[in-house]
């Protein structure tokens, strides 16, 4: 791929999300990672690899739209028309295809080649760590869902049963799992490194705020007169 | 002050704040730690403090349409007309409002009561650790501004410099400070307790981006030809 068939996929990838900055920097994120890990991997092809990054979260505004619709399918549809009127040939249209839509973690299918695994172990990298939190609680604010739900004893839901869905919840469901869910073993590496500070930072702020409601509410409110 | 007048305050608190579920926690969470500080020091007037932690933000919905109008300002003689129509004494109204008028981090009085001093500490409590670093990331997610801007060389703007604001330059104006502004010894041992989680969370996500960044971008993007 020469530098200017990349500005020109670049380009097209920046045009297509121009609605938030830091998605852009994400996509940056997961084709670092992806070359990275690519680069401990023989037998790959790069062009495949790195079209299939910059392109995987095109279809993402649609899906925030409209939360039915699914943004790899969406983008992997608009990526191969799209490298098609480049002048890429049909198969290599069609690998970067099938790479974008077996990416995601709520997937049906799954990756296949050595691309779409280390695009799908790139973009899932991007959950792992302090960056995994980061970009929840942005979500979560995008989405004006709150960062926790309490039940009547004061104890924080971070499991299933609350109607709206919060960042406990979402740690709980996919960023605390997220670890034992790669493909290639460079990806483990830079996964397990990261575990430790996203540990440490849930048990702090579930700690901070137990203890805040334990030391306020609990021990105080009852001088409230009947 | 009774259970009955508490209610009427806290409704009145959940009217003025129907935009988003995390506020109200936030409320909750500052009257909790107020509690917890207030219960280390003997005078108090323990009804001005509640009254003023329940009603400090009920002004920010203003703020948040239009960020040259102040929060602080806007609660404060909210409130103070609100207690009145209570039935609360000029004075006890009075004081309420001076408490709301003085919070703020970003403010141009500083807290003279007791009362005014603890508000402030715990208002600033909800900056420190873990649930600052939480909530500063919501926020950024909620104004879409994004989690960092990087410069040509692929370092991150963590200083001033940038036009958009960023977490990491709200980290470094505020959030890294905070554990030096409290009036009260109660507050300042909280906020010292949670201070690790907070820098540990910061520095892992920093070396997260940076690493990423180097072992992507600099090792492996001068393949791309000419």
């Amino acid at each position: 791929m020469t530098k200017q068939e990349y500005c020109t996929i670049e380009r097209y990838m920046l045009d297509q999300m121009k609605d938030s900055a830091h998605d852009r920097h994400h996509v940056y994120r997961v084709l670092h990672a992806a070359l990275d890990i690519a680069s401990h991997i023989d037998e790959k092809d790069r062009d495949v690899l790195v079209a299939a990054c910059l392109l995987h979260d095109i279809g993402r505004e649609e899906q925030f739209a409209n939360q039915a619709r699914c943004h790899a399918q969406i983008g992997s549809e608009r990526a191969y028309s799209f490298l098609l009127a480049q002048g890429w040939t049909e198969q290599k249209a069609c690998h970067v295809k099938a790479c974008i839509s077996t990416h995601r973690y709520r997937r049906n299918h799954t990756p296949q080649s050595i691309e779409a695994k280390i695009l799908s172990d790139a973009d899932n990298l991007d959950v792992s760590g302090a960056i995994g939190i980061a970009r929840t609680l942005i979500y979560n604010g995008q989405v004006m869902e709150p960062l926790y739900i309490m039940d009547d004893n004061g104890i924080i839901v971070d499991g299933g049963g609350a109607e709206i869905s919060s960042f406990f919840q979402e740690y709980n469901y996919k960023l605390k799992h997220i670890y034992h869910s790669f493909f290639t073993e460079r990806a483990k590496e830079i996964a397990l490194e990261r575990q430790k500070t996203a540990v440490d930072f849930y048990n702090g702020l579930y700690a901070e705020i137990t203890k805040n409601h334990e030391n306020g509410a609990k021990r105080y409110m009852p001088w409230l007169s009947e």
